[in-house]
C-alpha cells in the first residue's frame, strides 16, 4: 500500500530530505528501482551507484550520508540508523507477510496419545507426531513432517514441509528447519566383520540449540553414544552434511554443500564456506574462516583463514596458487639454465684445460 | 510385444535391410542385446562396435550407414534419419508408460477453497495446496507434494512425490521437478547485529520459466528482493544449489551436486559439470563451460571453457596441471643445477684468480 | 536400568577384572564417564587414554589386554574378544530400542489393491503404495514413503519417512534406505535439437541387492535401457548421487557429497572418500580407495588409492603436493641460479677474452 517518503521515514524511524511527499510502494535493488520504489544504500559501493538510479526515495545509513547524496536525482532520501535493517521494515510495510494460519493440530495429522503439544501450535495436515514427543509453545509443523519418538521441540519452532525428525533428537527454541531437511538419521559407521561390513548401531541422539536455522535437504545425523551438537545460533545452509557426533559451537556458518565428518568439532563463530570438507576428528578453532571448496584434513587455529586441498593459511595458500600459474614458464626457465650451465661447463673445462693451474683444480 | 523387424521399421519410420522377418521384443545396449534385441548405432564409436554384437536387428543413423554394415552379423539394420530418437520410439512401443491415473483431486489431498485447479489436473492423496494457489491443466501433483500461499503453476507441470514449493513461486509451462526437491526456501543471508547473526527477511520470489526440469532433492532458493529465476529449458540435475538471487539464462545444463553462490548469473546454454562451485555475483557468459570440480570466483567470458580451483581458461589450466606433475623431478634438476653452478662458481673464481686480468674483474 | 560389572560381563560374554560389584548404568566415551559408565578400549589408541578416565568399568579386547590395565584406575575391567562390538551390545542393554509398532497397514496409508503386502509388514499413515508392488515380510514403511508402481521390496527392508521409490524398481533383503532418499529419479540425460535440450527417456530401472544402505537425502537414479546397480552390502551416506546407469560392487562405500557420473562401474570392496567425483563412465576396480575431494577422470586399478584433481597414485599426488609446498621458495631459488648463471657467463667471457686458447673456442 503506497505510503509517502514521510509516512516511509515514520515507519523505518528516519529523517526525511528532499520531496517528503512522494508517493512508494514497494522496494527494489538499485538496478531495478522506479519512481514508486524506495532502495537503500548500506555501503560505499551503494552509495557509488545511486547516480544512475531511478528510485522516488532512498534509504541511507546515518553514518555515510553526506548532503551530496541530496543532489544524485533521488526525490527523497531518507537517513536511518541502519539502512538494511530498515530497509526490511520498509519491504515488511509493503509485502506484509500472510496471517499465520492458526490451524491448532489438524485432524488429518497423526498426533501420537503420549505426545504433548504447547499452546499456540500449529500442526498441518499429514504430520505425523510419534509416541513421547513434547513440542512447545507457538510452533508451526508443516505438511508432511515426522517427529520421531521421544523427540522434544522448545518454543517458536518452525518445521517446514517434509522435514523428518527422527526420535531422541532435541531442538531449542526458535530453531527453524526447512523443508526435506533430515535430524537424527544413524551416522554412517560400519567395521568389516568377515568380509561384510556390519552396521555400528548409534544409540547416540542430536541437541539443536536456540536460534538454529538449518536449510533445505541438509542432513545432521545422530551420535554413536553421546550427542551430535549445533550450538546456539549457528545457521546452516541447503545440502549440508554434518556427521555423527559432530560437535559445532556457536554462531557458526555452513554455506552449501558443506560436509563435516565424523567428531569433528569448532569453537564459535566459525565460518565454513560452500563446499567445504572437514575431516573426521578436526577441530576448527574459533573465529576460523574455511574458504569455499577448502579440505581441511588437521585442525584450524583460532582466528585463521584457510585455503585449499589440503588447507593451509591462505597467504600460504595463495602464494602456491600463484607460483602454479608460472610453473610452465619456470620449467621453461630451468631447461634453458640447463642448457646454459652445461655450456659454461664446457667453457670452463676448456679454460681449465688451457689455462694454468693448481689453484683451479684444488678447487674443485 | 514382439514384432518383426519389419514392423518396427514402420513405427520408427526407417529402411529394413536385410532379414526384415526377424522377431524383436525389446531394446539392449550393444554390449548386452541378444537375438531378440534391437540396439542403436549413433556415432562412429558405436558403430565400431556393432561386430561382437549378438543382437537380432541394429537401428543406423543414415548419414552413418555403409553397405559394410549389413556384413557384421546382425541379421537386420534399420536405417533412420536419427538413430537415437528411433531407438527411444522403438522403446516406447516395447515398454510403453502406464496408462496416467486420471484420479482427479483426491479426497485425501488438502486443497484450500482458494486455490484453483485447471482441468485434468490430478492431485494425489496427501498433497497440500495452499491459499491462493493457481494450477494449470493437464499437471500431475504427486503424494506428499506441497505447493505453498499464491504459488502459481502453468500447463503440463509434473511434480513429483514430496517436493515442496514455498509461497509465491511462479512455475511455467511443462516444468518437471523431481522427488524432495524444494522451491523457494529463504536465501542463506544473515547480518552480526549484537554478536549474533540476525536473519535478513527474504521478501523474493522464484521463477522457473517453462520447459525446465529439475532433479531430486536440489533446493533453488527465494530472493531477498526480487526473483530467483531459472531460464526456459534449463535442466538441473540431483542435489544442485541455486541461492537466492540467482538469474540464470536459457538451456543451461547444471550436473549434479553443483553449488551457485548468490546473485550468480548466466547467459544461455551454459554448462557446469558436476561439483562446480560459483561464488556470489560472479557471470557465466553466455556457452560456457565449467569443467568438474571447477571453482569459479570471477566472470567466465561467453564461450570459453573454464577449469581449476580457482578457475581458468582450459588451456592454461592443462598447462599448469601438466607442469605440476613434472614439478618434483623439477626440484632435484633446480638442486643439481644449484650443485653445478656452486661447483663453477668456485671454478672460475680460480681461474680468475690464477690467471689475468683487468677485464675480467670490471665484467663481474 | 543399573548392573553390576559381573552381571554385564556375563551379557556381553566376557570375564570381569577387580571390582566386579560396582554398579553400571550407561555406556560414554572415554573422555565423558563417569563412575556408572562403561568405557570400551579396541585399539592400542583408546588403551593409551585410559589413564585419565573415571569410568566404573572398561570393556578391553582380549588381544590387547595385559595386566597393568587393571592398575589404571578404573575399578573393573571387563575382557572381551571384541570390544566394540561387546559395548554394543552393553549399550542395546542399557538403552533398549522402543518395541516396532505392529500397526499393520494403517487405513490413512494409501495400498493400491494391485499391490501385495507380505506379513508382518507395517505401512504407516500418510504412505502411497503404487499399483503392483510387491512388499515382502518385516517390512517398515514408515509416513510419506511413496513406492511407484510395480516396485518390488524383499524381506525386513526398512524406508525411513519420505523415501521416495519411483517405478520399476527392485529392493533386496534387509535394504534400509534414510529419509528423502530418492530411488528411481529420472536419469540427467539429454540431447541438443534444434537449440534446445530433449530429453532422453529413460526406460531403465534400478536393482538395490541385498544388506543395502542408503543414506537421508540420496539420489540413485534409473537407467536409460538396462539397470542401475547398488552390488550387495554396499553403504551409501547422506547426500550422495549415483547417476543413470551406473554399476556397483558389493560392499562398497560411498561416503557423503560423493557424485557418480553416468555409466560408472566398480569392483567390490571400493572406497570413495567425501566430495569425491568419478566421470561418466569411469572403471574403479575392486578395493581400489578414492581420497576425499578426488576427481577420477579414468579408469583405477584394483587395489590402489588415488588421490587428487585430476586423480592419480596417492604416493604421486603426495609428492606433487609436497612440491607445491616449495613453489614459492623454487621460484626464488631459480631467480637467484639466473642471476649467478649470468655473472657467471659474463665472468667466464671475460676470461676467454683475456686469456687464451684455441681449445676454449671450439669447445664453445
Amino acid at each position: 500500500m503506497a505510503v509517502t517518503a514521510q509516512e516511509l521515514a515514520a515507519i523505518i524511524k528516519g529523517e526525511v530530505h528532499g520531496d517528503a511527499q512522494v508517493l512508494i510502494d514497494d522496494g527494489r535493488t538499485v538496478e531495478r528501482a522506479g519512481r514508486r520504489h524506495v532502495v537503500f544504500a548500506g555501503s560505499e559501493a551503494f552509495l557509488k551507484k545511486l547516480g544512475g538510479c531511478r528510485a522516488g526515495a532512498a534509504i541511507i545509513t546515518r553514518s555515510l550520508f553526506k548532503p551530496e547524496h541530496l543532489a544524485v536525482g533521488i526525490p527523497a532520501i531518507i537517513v536511518v540508523d541502519d539502512a538494511q535493517r530498515a530497509f526490511g521494515a520498509a519491504l515488511q510495510h509493503f509485502r506484509p507477510p500472510r496471517a499465520r494460519r492458526m490451524i491448532g493440530i489438524s485432524p488429518d495429522a497423526y498426533v501420537s496419545p503420549s505426545a504433548t503439544v504447547g499452546e499456540n501450535t500449529c500442526i498441518h495436515p499429514g504430520a505425523f507426531i510419534d509416541d513421547d514427543v513434547a513440542i512447545g509453545r507457538n510452533c508451526d509443523i508443516y505438511p508432511g513432517v515426522f517427529i520421531g519418538a521421544a523427540s522434544r521441540l522448545g518454543d517458536d519452532v518452525t518445521l517446514y514441509p517434509n522435514v523428518v525428525v527422527y526420535g531422541n533428537v532435541s531442538l531449542g527454541d526458535r530453531v527453524t528447519i526447512h523443508a526435506c531437511a533430515v535430524i537424527g538419521a544413524d551416522g554412517f559407521g560400519y567395521r568389516l566383520h568377515g568380509g561384510k561390513r556390519e552396521k555400528v548401531p548409534h544409540f547416540g541422539a542430536v541437541r539443536i540449540e536456540n536460534d538454529v536455522e538449518i536449510g533445505a535437504c541438509s542432513t545432521i545425523d545422530r551420535a554413536m553414544i553421546g550427542e551430535t551438537i549445533i550450538g546456539e545460533g549457528t545457521k546452516i545452509d541447503n545440502l549440508v552434511m554434518v556427521a555423527h557426533n559432530c560437535e559445532l559451537g556457536k554462531h557458526n556458518i555452513l554455506a552449501s554443500l558443506v560436509g563435516l565428518a565424523g567428531s569433528v568439532s569448532t569453537g564459535d563463530n566459525v565460518i565454513c564456506a560452500g563446499q567445504v570438507g572437514v575431516a573426521d576428528h578436526v577441530h576448527l578453532g574459533e573465529g576460523c574462516v574455511l574458504g569455499s571448496k577448502t579440505g581441511a584434513h588437521k585442525d584450524v587455529p583460532a582466528g585463521e583463514t584457510h585455503l585449499g586441498m589440503p588447507s593451509q593459511p591462505a597467504a600460504e595458500a595463495m602464494k602456491v596458487i600463484m607460483s602454479q600459474q608460472k610453473l610452465p614458464a619456470l620449467l621453461r626457465t630451468v631447461r634453458k639454465l640447463e642448457a646454459r650451465v652445461e655450456e659454461l661447463t664446457k667453457k670452463v673445462d676448456a679454460l681449465s684445460a688451457s689455462g694454468p693451474s693448481e689453484s683451479s683444480k684444488t678447487a674443485a
